[in-house]
């Protein structure tokens, strides 16, 4: 029988090995605040190319962009983020806590098993619900709420030598604009012609009311966000296309179908500008929570920037004559998330033999932190086996044991995650050979030395 | 004779091709922020990646981290930037024009050929110097300053739920406090021995008063950050050691020794902490300007955290018995400094035969934004063509041009520093071979398709 994967187990290993730790630890932290160790960086980053790999570089559509976190404050005017980006505020006058009023009715249906959705709600349906239904507060079980409030969860700073209103600026709460007002930059440059999309990966700020569960909801976070323009009228297909492509990407890097699930969006659940979306869902130990939002957006963000901008970003189709403003699609992925996704996903507590457990993470060796472990038996052969580390470090993120068991070192390896480890023993002075234990299966191998570069050519593909 | 090189050509270039482009653009912009486009992500993410390679996967020291941007604000209350990371701010009374004192003393000192240097004056000093020399505003011409006032860098927002000062967080003017911060998580759960380094790439942000030069001096920019600890009484050693290592990185990926200088720090230039401090420097088209610069900062850092953090970040040597703090060297680099400069040394006009110029930007392979381009000779020969495209994008950023005649389209990619070009002409589809072009010596050779894989091989190394 499997033990119990819990989001603790999780938390206390990445901590304990290098892959997340708290934010600003040694001053107490900042309320979820996370930094990423030694081992979640290249995790993170190994997610973040396989993303770049195969959303940009290998696709014949689409091209990349970086754009500043800092942007014109008309910008978010424009998309609507001033206006109505908010979450629904509500205090308990009681014991003074203070709660996001969707949230506050999520958690109260589940406890209660009232199945009930309460997205696309007006504040004033959500206090509605929350008087007829005599919602109480969680921190002291009272029900004498304030009034909704709507919060909005732009982070707003200053910008240039003085704090008066005209600086004020803002951190960009999503990745996606910084495409959509590059669009006609980019189409003018790279001389791309519809269909072609364009990918960016970045941080993004939303002052979250109720942060949590980890990596997965943070105040602080990096997107990776395609916007792919396409003809009105052919949206829908290509809503599917980039559906199942994001769907197949998490399935090439091992993920577990039946941790996966893909939610469409109701009607009344849409946004008024969407023709389609849908969520790709992960079962985090926690529960069900959000990875992926596929959305066709028609030419909403377009039509907005050229009315807030007052410039032109239709688009002359030179091979019918016709000029029209893209619709879009957009594929929008938490990075943290994915790769929190990721990491719980690999967990596994295994019985290897009677009674002896051995934790491993069983990463996809592409997003894996580390590629292989060289492992010299004895300190003596520290030499030569530094040579096969120093060779392999030149392609491969790599480590170097040098201490405690054999045994011991596989199985530090193994709940890191490594897929493969090279062990250099006596012999391997004499026939130039070392034995490379695999990770899942731990069989083990005995090669040439100057064949590794052969062995391990496609083993990192996805 | 070499055409002059000139940062309105580069500027103009960066846009076109789509290097560079004004951020937040329809907009008109925001004070010289800027964004990334498709070409630029490459060259900057080649640049990134060339630095981890270097400075984190190959060295058997060092290991690398990502933490927050948004940190405990007693963090930057230890590192001194919440009492001292100012900049000298004057004013004209006349023309009401804003200037920082030193840069407004060291233009003036420029204008009138008189060697000062103004790093490391107090304020009183600096403006006793306006007021000996009489210098002028360079708005108005007037002598008419306000008394320098300090002007604190960060910037400031407010995270959860409330404006109150409680809440004030900033934004993180330097990478570097991420690290000392997570020094002990990290040697615990590396089990890392000193000496060795925890290196970051991330963006930083500071409120310039006067920020331009294109991307040399923007509010918000990346840090690639290196901190290496030490035995104390190793650290010069170690300072050596690393502003070798880091100049010999600028040649290793091509860049002008002629264009670099390093300056070291005079004894009275150097801050107080710091046994030794030196900068590379690199020759702008608009001027010398630092690039990188390498502190020995001593163990000020750990136990300016030690004092406010009420922590033991000291370390226990096993194989000598002592404890103590360790000593810190720091190399640190402009991400987008150094993708400028390598922008600005590779761009080149030359006159290929009598009155035919053509523009081509000399990027070492390894961080050319677009290892090969594949040039079908005419679109009846596209399928055959885009096979070839498709096999290279497996492994490289490429791009497929079928547009304009093929010494056009050769242009094309020297313009953007495409190190290689595969012609697919109509003997391809017989002998199943291609023409590959080389960027620099315009040499061509044929080459069999199936061979292309080893032909490249080793083509994109540093």
């Amino acid at each position: 029988m499997a033990a119990e994967k819990t989001m603790e187990k999780i938390v206390a290993l990445a901590k304990n090995r290098g892959f997340v730790y708290p934010g600003s630890d040694i001053y107490g932290g900042l309320a979820n605040a996370w930094d990423y160790g030694p081992l979640g960086v290249e995790l993170k980053n190994n997610v973040k190319k396989a993303w770049w790999r195969k959303f940009i570089q290998e696709s014949p559509y689409n091209v990349g962009v970086d754009c500043a976190i800092l942007m014109n404050p008309q910008v978010w005017v424009a998309s609507g983020h001033v206006g109505g980006f908010s979450d629904p505020l509500i205090d308990c006058k009681d014991c003074k806590t203070r709660h996001r009023a969707d949230k506050l009715i999520e958690d109260w249906n589940a406890e209660n098993n009232i199945e009930f959705r309460v997205d696309g709600l007006k504040n004033e349906e959500l206090m509605q619900y929350i008087k007829d239904k005599g919602v109480k507060c969680p921190g002291c079980g009272s029900a004498n709420f304030t009034e909704i409030r709507k919060f909005n969860l732009m982070f707003k700073t200053f910008q240039g030598v003085t704090e008066d209103s005209k600086a004020e600026i803002f951190l960009r709460p999503e990745t996606a604009q910084g495409i959509f007002v590059n669009f006609k930059n980019v189409q003018r440059t790279t001389r791309k012609k519809i269909p072609f999309g364009i990918g960016q990966i970045g941080k993004s700020f939303r002052n979250e009311i109720t942060p949590g569960n980890f990596t997965f909801r943070t105040r602080e976070f990096e997107q990776m966000e395609l916007e792919f323009f396409c003809e009105p009228g052919k949206d829908l297909e290509w809503f599917k296309y980039w559906k199942d492509f994001c769907y197949n990407w998490l399935l090439s890097l091992n993920m577990t179908k039946e941790n996966l699930k893909l939610r469409d969006h109701e009607k009344e659940e849409l946004s008024h500008y969407s023709n389609a979306t849908t969520d790709i869902e992960f079962l985090f130990p926690f529960g069900w929570g959000e990875l992926w939002g596929i959305a066709d957006r028609t030419d909403f963000d377009l039509k907005q920037h050229m009315t807030h901008a007052k410039d032109d970003l239709s688009y002359f189709d030179p091979t019918t004559n016709e000029k029209y403003v893209p619709y879009c699609i957009e594929p929008s992925l938490g990075a943290d998330r994915v790769t929190l996704a990721f990491l719980c996903d690999a967990y596994n507590e295994e019985e290897v033999s009677e009674g002896d457990v051995r934790t491993v993470l069983r990463f996809h060796p592409a997003i894996a932190p580390v590629k292989i472990a060289v492992l010299p038996l004895s300190k003596k052969l520290g030499e030569e086996a530094e040579k096969v580390y120093h060779m392999l470090t030149k392609t491969f993120y790599c480590e170097y044991d040098e201490t405690g068991s054999i045994g011991k070192r596989y199985r530090r390896q193994d709940e890191i995650g490594t897929p493969y480890c090279i062990t250099f023993d006596f012999d391997s002075l004499e026939d130039k050979s070392v034995t490379i234990r695999e990770r899942d299966t731990m069989q083990q191998v005995r090669i040439k030395i100057d064949e590794l570069a052969a062995y391990f050519e496609n083993k990192f593909e996805f």
